[in-house]
């Protein structure tokens, strides 16, 4: 490709609203372009970046027994509401009408496609198990858009789908799956943690996800510092500290004028917040809605995933003070005790201790000697608390540290929640009919993409590993005429018929600096320069887009020079 | 692949509301599945003959200079309303709202992206020409998806776009694109003839399409039995007959009683329909619409695409009568004189004869002695009539016909009409600012595929080129178990290895007849089996699938045998 004809020019300056380093760099090197918010353009070089991803994509799916199709990314309503996240699935799911009314939707995801095509091609055990897989434009009506292809509106996805006679046979699958991911990622540079990670509205038995530790990330995860325990935040599990526990004590109600805080409330009764109950509330998002009240010891924080999944996935918000009202709670002063029509979730840390301090439903007091069991208790009883930075680790008690980081794939295991709710069987050897077992496996290119720039490059640009590299060689000649130019243009002849990618910098008029910044920006892994003082040295100058280190190299030398290169 | 793991059954019955030959076999092969009217999967099978197409198709365009890239799918409205389409384009642009209001549409074409880009990235001469290729999704909401692939709403195009610096050059480049477009097609088996098309909707200086012969198609083309003169039916031009012209008489009125059509009252008055005027009324497609009155010689046909053409492009609809009476015509005895508040446009047969007899505009009655100039005038007199079966050839005077066919490509010159209008210009060598030339060319690959389909089939299935067959060999065991089945299996694991496509019959329990039929539905190039009868007989016994020729050859013979058939 001659650099004078390269549609995508290369920009001197960041663009002001470009925060993260890739979506800067992907920019200026003009590989991207926007449309609209988080819609891009792929420009020819990204385009070539992407297309090697695909490439190792396939081949690591195809290496499992995938089989690749392709899904529509216009869905009839029917579809959606069968799996019942027609309802479900917020404002990120765009809905429309087609010129008959007829409502449809962007794909975000394709289970329900899946499923509806294993509801008619599949029937008995001896077709499975069986993967299938699609590399494709999917669209999310996302609030926020940022960082460039991190969190995009129409995207790339690579997704897999999987199903299997029953959940052993899934069991046995999944590590195949996440070894794959393992190696597409390690192929193309980076290296993502595999984190357990809750499958959320997705439902499911058993997730992860790999995320890719980076500061400017919008995903949080829990890990060990001293073993090797990971998982989102959403999911992580910590070990609760004690609470010594006391002989029971009667209730008694004291006075705590002004305590507006939990801390403040302990303090002034003189207790610490581990030995006091906090009341936080939600509704459900629904036309009637259901008022929820999670307890959970004061020095602990409710995470909200954990508490929708003990409701069995229902979409939950913070409630009005009205709603809390109408259940006989006062805000501030909230006691699980003489609430009536509310739904009571309690973290399992009330077992953790005793003789709580709790509201008193009663502005301005709170009660004193409150116990589970002997003064309230709860539909349900269950870890719904939030893991924070400086908790004990679940399987080595070592120290929990919370950090940032880019999702760049998930494993789920999706069970039987979508195959029993839309129909989707088989019969088993002994002609029984049992609901499939079903995985979901996605990776999002554009992401992965970035992900590679936010791990390769430096002040000047990127550094493509060789594996996704648009070209291999960037070839820069330093004079438009003349035996420089001949050579030059020769040698760029020579690779392109030998198969090497070649980006060649042919353009006249400009410096030697501003050719060099370009191949550093664009960050191919070797740049060849072509000069009078390199000719006269006895052939072309190389140097590594990794090192600083130049050499001049002779003319037949290079394929096989290049050669080393793309296999590094 | 195994048949047994294979994702996309075949189906014994030819399903109902398949008409076309194509679409029944995809089906009845498993290659394709319906989501929705107009939508479809790819299955395993079928993608792999897309992603055959879609090699065939980058090879080509890459070696005319082609860059590749990927635009979004959906656009900001803006981009539409800059170009003027929003307000021209039908319901087939589907038009909806994102979560903010904003007004977006699913992308039909990509003319005004690819415009977007170009006013961003190229200002200089020493950047043209310049050729971009993109092969997506798109989406048109059609009002009657039929025929399998071959009009659907979600397809997928390769279309590419060209900008130069002046027409000579997009005529120099323009004769390369059809090269690369009949290479296209002839590696793909099809023969479509490019005829002279009309650019429509999309302006132009010059264009054709690539039509082949089909009756299921849905477009029309006038082609010359003599010479090899082709057009689509709204470009075609013909001789039109010469009518005597006859001394100049005074404008008589004569009463036409119940003479309700041009022929009833060419025999009342005693004329061929040839010396007859007739009026067609059209609509403009705006708030305030002008009535258009077109006037043309009796014995032929108005072309409303020409027509609209004349206007500039304007949408046209048929008039109501009070719009027809409005401008003071009546309908049925309408004449161009005495018209007012119409635009009158003439074609060029007015001048083609003397003395019509045309509308009185008094019901009942009709002029004679009518002639254009002395009695009526147009605004516009050019030809705007519609060729049919039988007309002459304006090449050589041969007869016309009038035949069927698939539109399987375009190539469209835009001029400047998008550059001009949305400001793509670049500086020339002398620093004058100039409006870019585009060209803009299509594939559609769905439909290349059906159409691949309709020209290599018998009445057992499919038979694919090999240049585009999911899988060059069919390999069918006749036993899942012994000798049979382990040298089969053996067989399999060689020819894959060796990097051929193989779809491997292991299914159990299943007889030869049903296993051959699937083979001849599905269609790959060359079946292979392998029975307790070939071994006996040295081998495996091979039948191309385009013969019906049998032989046994020994199994070691098969790679050789094999890269035959994939190369023819």
């Amino acid at each position: 490709m001659r650099m004078s004809k390269r549609f995508g020019r290369t920009l001197r300056e960041t663009p002001a609203d470009a925060e993260m380093i890739s979506h800067q760099l992907l920019l200026r090197a003009g590989m991207i372009r926007p449309l609209g918010a988080g819609i891009y353009t792929y420009m020819p070089l990204g385009w070539r970046v992407v297309r090697k991803i695909e490439q190792i994509l396939r081949e690591e799916m195809d290496a499992i027994g995938g089989q690749e199709l392709l899904m529509p990314v216009v869905h009839p309503a029917e579809v959606w509401q069968a799996s019942g996240r027609w309802n479900l699935v917020d404002d990120t799911l765009l809905r429309f009408q087609d010129r008959t009314g007829h409502d449809m939707v962007l794909a975000m995801t394709h289970e329900e496609v899946v499923a509806d095509l294993l509801r008619r091609e599949v029937d008995s055990y001896r077709q499975l198990p069986l993967m299938v897989y699609h590399i494709q434009t999917k669209f999310r009506d996302e609030r926020r858009p940022r960082g460039g292809l991190i969190r995009v509106r129409e995207f790339m996805m690579k997704d897999a789908y999987s199903v299997h006679a029953d959940s052993d046979d899934i069991d046995a699958y999944y590590p195949h799956m996440i070894q794959a991911y393992q190696d597409v990622f390690a192929r193309c540079g980076v290296s993502p943690i595999a984190v357990e990670a809750d499958s959320g509205a997705m439902g499911g038995t058993g997730s992860h996800e790999f995320i890719l530790l980076n500061e400017g990330g919008e995903d949080t995860v829990v890990l060990c510092d001293a073993c090797d325990y990971a998982a989102n935040t959403e999911r992580a599990t910590f070990v609760k500290p004690g609470q010594e526990k006391t002989p029971l004590r009667p209730v008694g109600e004291v006075a705590t004028p002004g305590c507006e805080t939990i801390e403040e409330v302990a303090r002034f009764v003189g207790v610490p917040t581990s030995q006091t109950l906090k009341a936080v509330f939600f509704a459900t998002e629904e036309e009637n809605p259901q008022l929820i009240f999670a307890v959970i010891r004061g020095d602990l924080e409710v995470n909200e995933v954990k508490l929708s999944n003990a409701l069995g996935g229902l979409v939950l918000r913070a409630a009005e003070e009205e709603e809390i009202r109408a259940v006989g709670a006062v805000p501030g002063y909230a006691s699980p005790m003489g609430v009536h029509g509310a739904r009571v979730i309690a973290d399992d840390s009330v077992h953790l201790g005793s003789n709580f301090v709790a509201g008193a439903n009663r502005e301005g007091y709170h009660l004193t000697g409150v116990n589970y069991g002997r003064d309230f208790t709860a539909e349900i009883v269950v870890d719904i608390a939030l893991a924070g930075d400086g908790d004990r680790c679940p399987r080595c008690q070592g120290t929990l540290r919370v950090k940032r980081g880019i999702e760049l794939g998930h494993c789920f295991k999706l069970g039987t929640r979508y195959t029993e709710r839309t129909h989707i069987t088989y019969q088993d050897a002994n002609g029984q009919e049992k609901p499939m077992v079903m995985g979901s496996y996605g990776i999002g290119v554009g992401r992965l993409m970035s992900a590679i720039v936010e791990e390769h490059h430096d002040e000047y640009g990127i550094l493509w590993p060789a594996s996704v590299a648009p070209y291999t060689v960037h070839l820069v000649s330093l004079a438009s005429e003349g035996i420089v130019a001949e050579r030059a243009e020769m040698l760029y002849q020579r690779l392109t018929e030998a198969g090497v990618g070649v980006l060649y910098d042919d353009r006249p008029d400009l410096s030697a600096g501003v050719k060099f910044n370009d191949a550093d920006l664009i960050g191919c892994p070797l740049r060849l320069t072509m000069s009078r003082r390199s000719l006269k040295k006895g052939g072309v100058e190389v140097k590594p887009r990794n090192s600083g280190e130049r050499e001049v190299i002779p003319l037949d030398g290079v394929e096989a020079y290049v050669s080393q290169v793309a296999q590094a």
